[in-house]
């Protein structure tokens, strides 16, 4: 169900939504129960696929229930054991060795590993998208501007690499955390107690090391990594929110200039004809409304990230009374808008009209006073060398004021095509 | 649908939902066309109940709509005009001189009105349950601890009081913001032109006057009060979302002691056994889930509140561009979580079990120790009227250094009987 | 000693500075121990004016040696005691029946009021110069922006009373929460236990009573309000935080249309020349530096705000273990910050300078498009009330299509020679 | 100064000082200068060392009238200019194809390289210090928690090794970012055009790429790392930043853990005696203060982090109006904090005491409850392989019920040795 308060919300898709919550625990919890019977943990009778037991339509039950215990975790598990054959074994066996932080962080890796995909997709296509812009516009002219002020001579392909670098700084945080989302599998305390018991149980003679087993199998079905578990130990969730919010900032800085130098009175950019931005009253109107609902989730993002650093700060104990709680949805909010704009942007960046004309009247407008800082050059003190003259061109216009923008230009292309650099 | 990612959200029934928002947004657009005829600048074949034209079965596609425009108010117009009859007065009179603005703040305040009464009867509860714990414990003694460590002798109706206090700063600060919500009705710019305008060709002399009069009339019918419009000037929001952040601080508040006082090795307070708390594992656990998931909404508050000072702080222009757009699902997020911890807070508090015995044990346990300021109060100086003797009593116990206790439990019982008194 | 990373904040002169915490500590001492005097609890030879025994040369030691306390209070005293003459009875009555939460939290109400003192006197004047500025443009015709778009006509004094009645809003938070800030008189659990112990070995018949009134006097020396002790039940403080929060709110509103309008295409408005706002590099350049530190401050002010609510959230025991150590900083901070933008926008309005010539340039360009919404209402439907004819204007033009302009720049005036009237 | 609202700040000593300010925006001015010269763009004669003619004693003034410009660095050139000899060069020609931000921000990399340094050598102490907890107190028994509750067996030398965990990924993350700290170095609008001028001026045959030269020999001289300029690309802050609060999200979290357990009921924690904690009115308080100082910065910084992002995503035109400016008191005090954390966490780490007996206690007070779950997973279903007989053992206690409780021990001891290795 799309966000009806969050225009856009329905480009996210499943993207972390309550079904895609439910198939992942679910998918959690066959995986271990799979890697308990490979690992002669629970007998072979066990195996089932739990797949097809519990979908969309047990949501908002599951949500209802999820009350009682705080979270959902029993709540599925109660509906998953009552769907089960009664003489199944694996109703005994489902979830034996989990605790419900188990099934639930592994759960979200799975989700927000979709949505960092999402994100990832789009983030490629912006930077492609932003390459072709730089490259075209390398010369088309445009004032610069300072503190909404007039400044120097600029040039569009110049901005686009500014964009591209933001986009590229973001993309590359991304890249480092969208791989080897862990796993969270560790039992009541996170000890993989009761695993080692039950392998003990089982006859097998070093339960602990069959339970890491047990986890590094499930790790591997599920497609994530073997990590420690980290009931409250949170970077793993922080360092990913954190990537999140370096994009919707990047976002955040092109809407903002789109939406200011799309100004009737300035009219050097235009967001793309026919994507709507109609007015309910105004038939004159044609707004920028992407870069609005893009303007938006970036005021918004910062604050979820830190929400999550909150909860990792108030992590206590062996599992944490409330910060654990608060992550769920908040991260849940903050993929879901980032995966919204991330597509607003792709969408917005593909069909940015550019007025160059419109820039260069805008530009000539601004003379001579654009020109002030390079004329306060000429004739430097008493420095001969830098007194106009031969060397000063007295009819060098703002194109022979752009300093190294095309080597600038051609360093962001760069790193580009090399798919990242660093954000230094 | 209640949402998976935040247990207890069921709690919150339809407040703030998607349909809610779809049904106050008809009643807005059903008034103001009233109003519209009632002031004869409509004409009388005009005048239509738009209730049953839209509804629940629709948010799904008004949310996918919505982002074409930015908001949802233009693909709810299209719906209701497509679904009145063909040559029906109101298809051409629904929404005139309105803009979507005043559409979905007026609505949003419909919506919030219905989460502060909510909010209110539980911290009216909550005044009744606190101020009988505050009576019933006024002598049960307990050890004070400040910075986690004992300090001196306590009660827990003194304890209770202070939660008491907490909530009637809440509560007071609520029921100021809880009445009054105004509605938001201005036309394009916020200056009623387009009401104005049909007024005139109606034939009426003063538009403007009976511009103001449709505001008015509209506002009367909605039950909110009239007040100039509000596109960038945010503070009829602010302030009542500062209110419920107030809410969840009182109830966080008291959530944490119930956390601390409930660890098995202090145990003196404990949640009501049969409300859940079971563990998906450990069959020993019985978990303070209730106060558990209010904590959780009182680190969450704090920053939705926060955002919508930002949003309000972002305005610009006549309608400000992505400002305006962050309020909505960060207002429905507020209310919704508000309402969720309200009746949980009320909960815990119906069912709290106090200890009395364990109290006396704690507070024994802390001997002599916890009498060490009294003690150090004794032959102050060379005063000698500071000197035990006669009046130091030797065998005086904890009982004894309670200072003003009953003084102040009186206070803020005297504070909740005259429905509370002021913040200081 | 201003703040080099917070530019404009030597507006805030002596406002929550170090010196004037040690100051308002000092005060806090010497009108507790006058009361014990004047109450018979202490002997009168404790009577000593402590005023001239710690000052600013002190708060650099006193500083380095609050982390071993955690707070500054037990420095404080071990300096005072150190100063005092060897056999002054005031040693050992000095701070008695008091914990440093009441000495700190008193002290800070006591700072807190000089700030909010400065921050209504400029809203006052806030208040004056919009008031002025609405009635001089009432009909200074300029178009009216929404979503960056050019909407319908607008004039420059509704955009002025727009900016009042933000203005309005904020100060009548403000008025509301600068009055009655109360002491924090506990002692060590907030029972007031050791001054009624005091009271009793002094021959007082009724401790607690004595106590209440030590506090009460103290609260009047003071000319802060009695309350009972709120140790854990902070709303005291964010009360006031969200009405400063509001502020900026206000203020930033404000900022962000100078900087938007002041931009060369648009040129509608520019901050008063010869306040700065040049460039380093650029003599071309005048900056809206006021606006932009206006700015700045209201994107920051929110985020304080949010932080002393969770610090209220956190609230545990009978004296919190961090919470209360977070508020400190952080009301300093936006007490600062908010006297420094109060007085930055005080002078942004003084100096103002409106182009009219401009704004109406600007609505021209914006013709015919300017006037869609009110050309679409002519001739709606088959009503032919609403079609043009005799009564529809061929030649009006945007003058003609201002609605309640003036109604509601009249009503926003009213209410500010009313002092106000609630922010609805 | 320190700050005498945050104690301990004395720890942070000159980290981002005014003072440090100050020297390091002369270093810059220097730096830039001397490259000038070298790369003959300047003339020999305008070298200067600029270090002695600005310094702490002219902070205050420097702050007063960095209002002005909205930034220091005018006021600092007028300063500086003022100081050289009248005829001097360099008066010509420092910070000649500079900008403000240029300065201000390079400078701030400077400073904040300082305080990162000063982080990892606290992270470096605590690795090793957590390591020699998790190995001394591997076979500790203590009763493991979850939800404030008693959970299952657990051992203090595996929570060490939590906490060391958490550290190693805050330490990452931070070594990741306290490298390649880059310069911002591109004049008025980031395209080097003042710098590629005057080496034309100069006779240089290729302006630009002489600019660059300048460019990337001041990030030399610095020690910094050349990265194009990033005026308004803010990834280079926001991602250390990021890194600061994942700092302080480790050490609250390990606060938070020493303030529950050295509460007196559960005692098996305790600060080390001597460091203070002492009360004002109450002899017997031995406070966990360095926890508490701890606690405050953790729920402090996100929302630091936050303001940064936030300023990030406001980012406009070729230089921020307001974004900008909010950053540098927010790095500031976010920095200062995290430095003043680092040390204390440290200190708490090496002074704490472990009570081993009252651990065990405690844990046997929780028998046989605590094993509930183990219990539970004898004689599960109709499996014979897990009933107890033969493979469980009765007499079995909480020493055998710590799964793999070693091996994850082991694996973040390798972590630490093998110096840290992803967050996962």
């Amino acid at each position: 169900v799309s966000d009806l308060y969050w225009p856009g919300d329905h480009r996210a898709g499943d993207v972390m939504s309550g079904e895609a919550l439910v198939e992942a625990m679910v998918r959690v919890e066959s995986a271990w129960l799979a890697a308990l019977v490979d690992e002669s943990v629970a007998p072979a009778e066990a195996a089932t696929d739990l797949a097809e037991l519990v979908g969309a339509a047990d949501v908002e039950v599951l949500a209802d229930r999820s009350e009682a215990d705080g979270n959902p975790v029993t709540a599925l598990l109660a509906l998953l054991r009552s769907r089960l054959p009664r003489d199944s074994a694996a109703t005994t066996w489902v979830h034996r060795g989990l605790t419900s932080q188990d099934v639930l962080d592994t759960a979200l890796m799975l989700c927000l590993r979709d949505a960092l995909d999402r994100v990832r997709r789009d983030l490629a296509a912006q930077v492609s998208l932003l390459s072709d812009l730089a490259r075209a516009h390398r010369s088309t002219l445009m004032v610069g501007r300072t503190l909404t002020q007039h400044a120097v001579p600029f040039s569009f392909g110049r901005k686009a690499a500014v964009w591209l670098e933001g986009v590229l700084d973001a993309a590359e945080e991304l890249e480092r955390v969208a791989v080897d989302l862990p796993v969270q599998l560790g039992g009541a305390v996170a000890t993989l107690a009761a695993t080692s018991e039950l392998a003990r149980l089982a006859g097998r003679s070093d339960g602990p090391v069959v339970a890491m087993s047990v986890a590094a199998d499930t790790a591997r079905t599920l497609g994530l990594s073997a990590r420690s578990p980290w009931q409250t130990v949170r970077a793993p969730l922080t360092t990913r929110a954190d990537a999140l919010v370096g994009c919707t900032d990047a976002w955040g800085r092109m809407a903002n200039d789109v939406l200011t130098l799309s100004r009737p009175e300035i009219a050097e950019l235009a967001e793309s004809a026919g994507v709507g931005g109609g007015s309910s009253t105004m038939p004159n109107k044609r707004n920028p409304v992407l870069s609005v609902l893009i303007r938006r989730a970036a005021l918004s993002a910062p604050s979820l990230g830190a929400q999550l650093h909150l909860a990792a700060a108030e992590s206590l104990d062996e599992r944490s009374d409330g910060a654990w709680h608060l992550e769920w949805a908040t991260l849940r909010t903050l993929a879901r808008r980032t995966v919204v704009a991330a597509s607003q942007t792709t969408d917005l960046l593909s069909g940015l009209e550019v007025d160059s004309d419109q820039m260069q009247r805008n530009l000539d407008a601004a003379l001579p006073s654009v020109l002030a800082e390079r004329d306060s050059l000429h004739g430097l003190g008493g420095d001969t060398r830098a007194v106009g003259g031969a060397v000063g061109g007295g009819d060098r216009g703002p194109a022979d004021y752009l300093g190294a923008t095309d080597l600038l230009i051609d360093a962001a292309l760069d790193r580009a095509a090399r798919g990242g650099g660093g954000a230094g």
